[in-house]
């Protein structure tokens, strides 16, 4: 039994990751904590009334090194990057859920998320939790920088066309819709629930922090340098979210040639279901699962390639993964407490 | 043209306020302010763009007074009786949306407002702006206290058996359930969109600040004192309120003789809709609306008087009645602007 | 392994049912079927992809009972009573979602659900599979009646005062709040999307064939005749149900002394989670779950108590208790699949 | 007073043209029919209680063509096709709703709405109602196809800059999300609330009727041949339409540029609202009103467009462009009844 901890329980995604853990077969929580929550951990989430008897605290390091082998850092960006070096030090290994270590130049972490990057040591040894990706590297990681959730959603689509056909490819257009729980829990007017209720608009047009974080990933799998354009749309739902891809491609393809590189890219992987042609994706057939679905249409013209894909954004898309990311960092089936 | 303001344009009720005096024949608006926002109306609320050109600036005694004759007082509870005094002196008419006017004693005031009322002169003077039941009191009166959303969709489901039958009447038990924007603006993490959707609670389980309220006019209405028990609930939705009242009886009553006393009392009412024994009325039927409908029911056993009732808690519940006072206040057609 | 079979797949209960018996360690799922929709079980239900290699077929009673030794009758009312005859003869052990079961006199049957009772000879035998009140009578069944939902949540909420103090009820007003699944999966206007969105309502007021059902068993609990008065409403949400109960009292109590009340009478249950006083059962709470959550409170003059109770209509309400009976019918732990 | 008749008033759009025409102080509404509902409109529409003593009946020809100068058909397609040349030998003016007179290729439309078109010869005379484009032309006619709500979002969004700089795109790609409302109130199971509610998909993927509709148009406003990729999406929302158009350029340009354009091109236009640059139209803005907001963005490396565009889909997409397009062709102001 792995002894776990979970920093930043009061949020979504440490919510999600304590209600999966609770029933993990192969770990036992052993520390939880929150800055701005404390006491029993069933009076902060009722719904785990009966089902725990932890108590939330503030952060404290001693207390998180002798009380745990794993950490979940699910905590905002600019607060992982102070708290994994010393947890690291003290030899846990760490999956952090925030942006901190995935952007591997601390220039561009700082254009996005403002901070100086002060762990600049450890942004380099860090890797990226895409198991689909980063299998191999990742049983092998003591710090997993745990991917976003629309880059998750956005890369896995991607991978296989970007692998295989990357020059080809002439732009990337990736229309992102995304359930509210993914903005997390702060108490901004924007996501009171009449303000989100009814509604449905775009945000931070061509101008959102995850497209560096996909284009350098896919770049990575495409072995060429890629930019893709990225629009956030924010969804009137909880959870869930589904990008509409748009793949302008060189060359004419038909949907039965990218059907077939995309089943055999994802054979044998556990949490990505490829839907038949003609068949769509849907957000509620992935919430509460770890499953991507991904279908692939092309145009009459043969040039226009779109992809969609669904996630749940707190499951595949942070909680789900990290607990996948943990399974094979511990040596773990990957799967285990994810079906 | 009467030249009216609204104070607290930056709440939901306000706004609504804005909206049906930007359209009404009879007044211009000349004055609006808010504490915690500023600048162009069509900045804060872009659903008004190219409808007005008003700007928003904190609340002035100066400005307020000098550009107005009617003022709309859209604030919270223990705001308005510090600006009401200052506003009446002037001269100027007040139609106050909070609490601060509504009951008569001031120690139970403190009691469920928790401050000490500071205005206990108007406080004796200001008329409830319930025109179906206070009408000519309301034409006459220069402080208007409007009724809190859930006593105006109660005491119009329970005047008329309370003003004909209150003598019968044993108890009465009223199950509310509250659109979000009933709860206001403020950020709080309880109705983020998150929190809301998918759910319903009870809330201040026989412990709401608008018992009292509802106590104190059907008293007045029944000619005895009654005490209701209230339990307000929360939907997971924007806008509306429905209120399902038991009223236990001593004698046996029938349906069709509960709905020939409804049907008289409201014969002449613009704003209250009676529905045929067998209907029940739904919240969307009156959403953007100043209607009330109202059904009655009566067990099989002739004991029990089951009234429904619903309205917008923004317009029949707050601003729409707001300016039905307003309407009376100045001599206006009483539907002028709601209709 | 038990190989068990469900009948009526096509629905909401029949899916939620399949869903928890495909990761139930003690059974197999050997039999799916439903009348109007064939085929692969992963294209009826896209969120089971890759999950089962079931198909479903319309009924044949041969394969039923050559497959199975038991059978969830996920089916509408007056079609289980037609089948579980057959089942039952053919030696398969019967579990009954429907209310065909439920009402011992077939006249009262009649009256509620229009068409004469077919089976009269096992309605007898039937027992009702509410686990907290008949856990022993169920272990021992061949046909298990699974409770209506709404009634799921009022005989828990209702049992303990009533087996204490039922000589003191002098009335009851349930005042239920349910989910659109509650309504099963019919293609009516009034179930549209835009039809309950946004809106509420009550229907059947003082009318609903689950009131005779609740009145049946509370009786029972209470050692007399007891009638509720119960009037449901559409919540705009996918499940849950919540329902507000007024038990009138001819003596005092406090809530403190109810609570100890329901402590004791639900010490041992595992799916029965008591609030400490002050709290409030919330409907997200339970979605997703088997847990029923209740709370108590008490007006201040003592004579009203007013109990909440939450479930997901789902799964304590359907197909989370037929779970629960199975598992106490099989000898299975009865938490088993649940937790 | 005009006399106007509405056919189909049992569906959204129909209802909505009905509460708008009933407060429209240059019309009486005169007629209204429906095939499957009969009956006095406010039990039909319970909304309207108060508002109107009409009465629903099946559609007759000398009823309608008598009792009307105007006619709006808010029917399926394929019906228009069969009520309007009737209506028009008769002297009224007909608007439709329906997609029967969009595409003006007859083997075109039957590629697209399967039946074959039975009505050439209004056909070709039938003007597209979008007054933005067609004003002078809607004046004089007396057949008006009044635009599908998506193309209505697209053509609004993407007429300046092809009107103005059409030689230099050479792809749009339009990611479209409506609300629910938009699919009519056909009782299928994918607009069930429990289909929809927490859900998100795309459906009709590159292949649905509007594209060759928006194709069009918009290469009549460009003067030369375009072809749209398009996509479109189902909102857990009643009413709205967002398009995020992505407009692939030849040329570098900037958002302040592509703004003049917009600004000159709708100066004078009372019901679009072009946004400063760097805000972003949302739904709720324009719900239960006639407006279309725009907002425009440029990439940074300034060759791709994207444009955001949002309309109540029952109203500047279906009921009030329709009443627009009344009030051109009768000589009405042009904003009358939709302000």
């Amino acid at each position: 039994m792995k002894k776990v901890g979970i920093v930043g329980i009061s949020g979504y995604s440490g919510h999600t990751a304590l209600k999966i853990l609770l029933k993990h077969p192969g770990v036992r929580v052993t520390y939880v904590s929150a800055n701005n929550t404390q006491g029993k951990v069933d009076d902060i989430w009722p719904d785990l009334k009966g089902q725990t008897a932890l108590k939330c605290t503030p952060f404290d390091l001693d207390k998180a090194t002798t009380s745990c082998e794993v950490i979940l850092l699910a905590v905002p960006h600019t607060i992982a990057m102070q708290l994994a070096p010393d947890l690291l030090k003290a030899g846990l290994a760490v999956i952090d859920f925030s942006g901190d270590y995935r952007l591997k130049d601390p220039e561009q972490y700082q254009q996005w998320y403002i901070e100086e990057h002060v762990d600049k040591k450890n942004l380099k040894k860090a890797v990226y939790g895409l198991p689909e990706l980063y299998r191999e590297e990742i049983k092998k990681a003591k710090l997993v920088s745990n991917p976003g959730c629309y880059p998750t959603a956005a890369l896995l689509a991607l991978a296989p066309i970007g692998a295989t056909q990357g020059k080809k490819i002439t732009s990337i257009i990736i229309d992102a819709k995304s359930g509210v729980s993914g903005a997390g829990r702060k108490t901004v007017t924007s996501m009171m629930f009449c303000e989100v209720n009814g509604n449905f608009k775009a945000y931070k047009v061509l101008n959102h922090q995850h497209a560096p974080e996909i284009d350098l990933y896919l770049s990575q799998v495409t072995g060429k340098p890629i930019s893709v354009n990225f629009v956030p749309h924010l969804l009137p739902i909880n959870n869930g979210i589904l990008e509409t891809i748009y793949v302008s491609l060189k060359e004419k393809t038909t949907a039965e040639a990218v059907h077939q590189i995309y089943k055999k890219f994802y054979k044998t992987e556990p949490f990505v279901r490829l839907l038949n042609i003609g068949q769509q994706p849907e957000i509620k057939h992935v919430v509460g699962t770890n499953y991507c679905d991904i279908a692939v249409s092309v145009s009459q013209n043969g040039k226009l390639l779109v992809i969609t894909s669904v996630i749940d954004n707190l499951l595949k898309g942070a909680a789900g993964q990290a607990v996948q990311n943990m399974n094979l960092m511990c040596g773990f089936p990957e799967t285990q407490g994810l079906k």
